[in-house]
């Protein structure tokens, strides 16, 4: 193997290795650390991240990056993940060191601000933290780069190649298509989807949600689940991956398809490879292509009628009190209701984007400088009336409701959306590409479903981005369409 | 603050971040991750490891001490840290990197083959790998340096100061007082106690062993506890101390004391003053004294009759099928039988010696090269027979049941004897100093016992050696005599 190519692989390994110990910590922390432990592990984060932060900024890895970019005895796929790292390393040496102290100190008070004015419904609290926190956000674009809106800089880290351009196109369908398609089926007499909101006993959901994940092929033997307040899903390595869930026991939906989106999220890190280990082959490609792996088993599989054909006479043997008397039917329409509601998490497949879109909308204009933070709350709620067609009672329940901005993580919430999008788009050409996949999904047989987001993606790891990734598979860029027209023909039936 | 001083504090926490992020990452290996991930883990171990030796050993930090211990401006508490400190750098910086990295090569290797053959009952497997270990043993010894027996330099690695000559004399008490004794036991007539080896529910077990743990004082705020296959204490700071237990539900025994043992481990780590994180004043004495700690709560108090005047009704509602026509009595013989066996782990706290002292006189013997590795089962064997008077039916039950070896543990053993001996005479010291501490013992009150320890034990870190702080609190330095006349009041009676 050449010496070059070999010297920076393990410098990448030894800097995935801390931070895969990070996350290891980072876990914990969420899952089992003690209520009254937090001061000591936030220190030992800090120091893992600085040590991470200096290992990969050292010159000597850019100096090797640098031979390595010109080095034309490299495979194809190690040429890709010399061009990943070598954007990555310049992307990191843009920050000054006193930038990234500042912003770090920010968002670490930021976020006490913000927990304390969700609990006490006091924006005013949070304003002066976000104030500061935009102004170093903006300083960011401008450290960072851009060629058309400062915006795109923010998104470029979290998706890269994503545009504001490129955003508006897309949010200009949903605002032409699904607002008004929603509106229709809002005026619709609404299914009582009551006994969603009975007493379920808290281990027969856990026991339940294991057997779906098992069900979905996610492999126990190298993952576990957990409990924690907020469902992720983390991994230590492609070896080690671990999702958590929440157990709500006055309402069954928590459960279920929080275990199916992280199961999604843990089957693509399940699918990296596993000799990339630390090189931007064994990444996920993008948030945006991480979301379309949770979406498509949540959504596209978990709550289709197919899958339930297959899961829901288990369902109604562990809950018989709930469900005896519930169809599958009445079970699959509810399910899928669509109500307009103020939170995002809570939200259906639908109405979803319209919080998306407003968060954009938002995020655009605080970052461009045309919302001023004492305008924020006031915009918010215009725009979920406009959207959304109902009132914000409160902030907690309005714009203080998500941690994201609290961390500084402006440009984020657009990938939620791509996610979904390209899911319906891959899952459209699934339903093409794999012969009878339907009615294998009614036999709880997703063996082809997933082998072909392994062979498609998994297994590409950050080689190319998501619309690479996307072109390569389905032909096209990302078109919105494809969601469309999965939604009408889902909830035109229902 | 003198600069330097702050200086050498900042790198010595750094060093313990990681440190302390390994020990999160160890705990995950025992307890949760899955089977099919240690690979990975096994890497980021090794890599978190290596950045901390590195700025361990880094010329900056000794050049730091250096200066440090000829800076007449600290106070006597900052000097023992400096002190305590530069010893540890200049015994770290004796250790080449060739043989840091042949050591740890070899250890990996030697576990995996005493794993194989402990489980196949296959000596000759481990015998090679052992060879190589005692060879590189032998010379650590000579790396580290000693003045009379190669012995010492091993045990003063995990027992400052303790060395050949000390630990003759003791165990020659064990041998010319204990031996007689335990067969003076011994001969009488045994007490029944199958009923501890009833079925005893497993959750049941688990919930009396928390509320063990509460009454202990043992902080849930700061801690909690887990189950593992092998029981043990780990922590990430004083405020995140982390014990394991293990439940057999044909063994009531197993959880009981090893949460009691553990629990006084985690006292002592939650004992620690906190604002000394990664100081040696933050750190444990030595494992001495560590364990006299989880031995004094273990054998002292929770063995005693005092402890289950309080405890055992509680124990007896929790389980009125198996203890409901269980006296008191019957139950506090039962718990200390004694009664020689082949397993160390198992053994009742007199006969407990005696493993170790065989194990002593092992290792003594390997380490100057009097006892080939060819030998070592045979002698085993021997020392069984003369001080326990039992027959090893296998190896797999003798000489390969302990890990310790297979990690390079020369030395080790011996501080579970001290610990225990310790634990005595501080018992006994405890016993004076506390009026009335049997009685508040009987009334499930160990407030003024864990202030005690706290006061003249915890709070003291690692500024004083295990024999510096016998000689303070006891006046005396360690005498078997405390444990022996423990031994006989208590035994003696039963």
């Amino acid at each position: 193997m050449n010496l070059n190519y070999k010297s920076y692989c393990e410098k990448m390994r030894k800097i995935a290795d801390l931070n895969f110990a990070s996350a290891v910590l980072g876990w914990d922390q969420e899952v089992y650390m003690p209520v009254g432990s937090s001061d000591a592990r936030a220190q030992q984060l800090g120091t893992l991240a600085g040590i991470a932060h200096e290992l990969f900024t050292a010159p000597e890895l850019g100096e090797l990056l640098s031979l390595l970019e010109k080095d034309e005895s490299l495979s194809p796929e190690e040429k890709l993940n010399i061009k990943k790292s070598s954007k990555d390393y310049k992307d990191k040496k843009k920050y000054t060191n006193e930038f990234v102290i500042e912003l770090s100190r920010c968002t670490s008070e930021a976020f006490q601000a913000w927990d304390y004015a969700r609990k006490n419904n006091d924006y005013n609290h949070f304003a002066p933290s976000l104030q500061k926190l935009i102004v170093l956000k903006q300083k960011e674009t401008e450290l960072l780069g851009y060629t058309s809106h400062p915006y795109d800089a923010l998104l470029d880290q979290f998706e890269p190649g994503m545009t504001t351009v490129k955003l508006e196109k897309l949010f200009s369908e949903v605002k032409s298509a699904l607002v008004p398609f929603v509106k229709e089926i809002v005026a619709k007499k609404p299914v009582d989807d009551s006994f969603l909101k009975q007493n379920y006993d808290s281990d027969k959901q856990w026991n339940f949600g294991i057997e779906l994940l098992k069900n979905m092929n996610f492999d126990f033997n190298i993952g576990r689940q957990d409990i924690s307040s907020h469902p992720f899903t983390t991994s230590f390595s492609s070896k080690d991956v671990r999702v958590t869930t929440r157990i709500n026991v006055n309402d069954l939906r928590e459960m279920i398809w929080s275990c199916i989106h992280e199961g999604g999220h843990a089957l693509y890190e399940q699918g990296l490879p596993e000799s990339q280990y630390g090189l931007p082959w064994g990444e996920a490609s993008s948030l945006a292509v991480h979301e379309s792996q949770s979406r498509i088993w949540e959504n596209n599989v978990g709550r289709s009628l197919a899958y339930w054909k297959y899961h829901y006479a288990d369902l109604q043997k562990i809950f018989p009190e709930n469900l005896l008397n519930i169809s599958l039917e009445l079970f699959y329409k509810s399910i899928n209701k669509v109500e307009p509601s103020f939170i995002r998490t809570a939200a259906d497949e639908l109405t979803y984007h319209f919080h998306i879109m407003i968060r954009y909308e938002m995020e655009k204009g605080i970052i461009e400088g045309s919302i001023p933070v004492n305008e924020i709350p006031k915009q918010w709620n215009a725009k979920y009336k406009e959207y959304l067609g109902i009132d914000v009672p409160t902030d907690a329940l309005g714009v203080l409701q998500d941690i994201h901005w609290s961390h500084g993580g402006f440009g984020y919430f657009p990938t939620y959306s791509l996610g979904s999008f390209y899911a319906a788009q891959y899952f459209a050409c699934a339903k093409k590409n794999i012969p009878g996949l339907l009615e294998l999904i009614e036999k709880g047989d997703y063996k082809l479903l997933l082998d072909w987001l392994r062979k498609n993606i998994h297994v590409h790891g950050r080689l190319y981005t998501a619309e690479e990734l996307c072109e390569r598979i389905t032909g096209e860029t990302l078109q919105f369409k494809y969601f469309f027209e999965y939604a009408k023909e889902k909830f035109g039936n229902i």
